[in-house]
């Protein structure tokens, strides 16, 4: 059935792993291009979101149209740990862009919640483009199994390099967004229209700073003065700075 | 040849993934190990280097270990991706231990070349430690194909259910590892001996902690009044704060 085949390519190169990425990358890495810390916070969380949103529609397509293709062919379905992975991805990326909208697109969250989420949304969104790597490499492997055993892929194939150069890409490709998320000097600066509602006048940068995986700088005070800082502040911060650290 | 194969075998799991995993990991959070704050941090390092090297050593017996089977059994070698992740990771690796050994345990490097190196050597720590997730997963993946395929690993073998459960728990260990290493409360406190240098009397914390991707909070300050900050910072500090967060 090679139309069906031809089709699931197409479903692979469009929809797939590359553009996922690409969509998943650029939403983690949003808030770090220089060119758009002079847009509001808010336009950009949406484009975080938007991106976000689109990645995970086109993973849910190219999903679907994998088990078509199997049943369509009869192989059976999700019983190698590329799909398990990769399954474990798509619904660990739907739950998190369901919590994300809730929580911080959404204005109802309490500030306590927000709080609580952000350092675990941070962490689970980094955690996913690591497992979207792995799934990605996972996937590239058993393909070339598929492919080039029976054409020699033991015997360096043209084929086999190419393909095994694009997983070694893929890696890189994650080494370089990893780099870029956790770099200070790319951190988006802290808004200036902060408005703070505690009494002692102190930002409430510093809880949201302490909980977020690519915080980056403190100043003078030891880590234990810290700690009682963050404590004392995390019951009285603004919803702009909540929302400031909401992803990275 | 079964006793070459079973001789692998015993390479692959007394040498090979776990054992360097569970060193190289142990060796990434030695540091966030709470019972181990009171140790001194000249200790700490030492350990440190010393699980990494025991890890470097397993794993070059394991390499060795793999290359001689495929000799012995007219298998090519580095025709895989596996085995191109892996080379790249174990090659990285040593080259990090060795870096990471002159610049960070002998005295003699000088501080500018510390502050430098030392994102540099936690960010490749990290990302070598993914390499090698990834190098396993691919691993997995690949061994599954040569062994179950003709005695049916797409029929849900218990042997493949069993090894596609292994795979996703190298994956949530690996996952583990990076939420330990990415907590604020699990940061070493900062040594209550550090000398300061500067003529203003501020500590040298700063420069360090911004250039770290695990370095966790601020207080007051904006991220401009940091950034003057630790450049105002970078050219004094000293050799204990320096040593402070020259890894996890």
């Amino acid at each position: 059935m090679p139309s069906l085949s031809n089709s699931l390519s197409c479903v692979d190169f469009c929809f797939k792993s590359p553009s996922v990425r690409f969509l998943l990358s650029l939403a983690i890495i949003v808030y770090r291009l220089p060119w758009t810390w002079k847009c509001s916070k808010l336009l950009m969380k949406s484009i975080h979101a938007g991106l976000n949103a689109v990645a995970a529609i086109l993973a849910i397509i190219a999903l679907v149209a994998v088990f078509d293709f199997h049943n369509a062919m009869n192989i059976p379905n999700m019983y190698s740990l590329h799909s398990w992975i990769g399954l474990a991805a798509v619904v660990l990326y739907i739950l998190q862009l369901l919590l994300g909208f809730l929580v911080f697109l959404l204005p109802f969250a309490p500030l306590s919640l927000r709080a609580f989420l952000l350092p675990i949304h941070v962490y689970s969104g980094l955690l996913i483009f690591g497992t979207v790597i792995a799934t990605a490499l996972t996937g590239v492997t058993e393909k070339l199994f598929f492919a080039l055993t029976s054409t020699g892929y033991s015997s360096f194939l043209p084929e086999g390099i190419f393909t095994n150069t694009l997983g070694l890409l893929i890696l890189v490709f994650g080494a370089l967004i990893f780099w870029i998320v956790t770099r200070p000097q790319w951190k988006r600066p802290k808004e200036p229209n902060s408005v703070l509602l505690q009494p002692n006048g102190g930002s409430a940068e510093g809880v949201v700073g302490a909980l977020a995986v690519n915080s980056d700088n403190h100043g003078d005070k030891s880590d234990l003065e810290l700690n009682s800082e963050v404590a004392a502040r995390k019951r009285n911060f603004t919803l702009e700075d909540a929302g400031q650290r909401s992803t990275m």
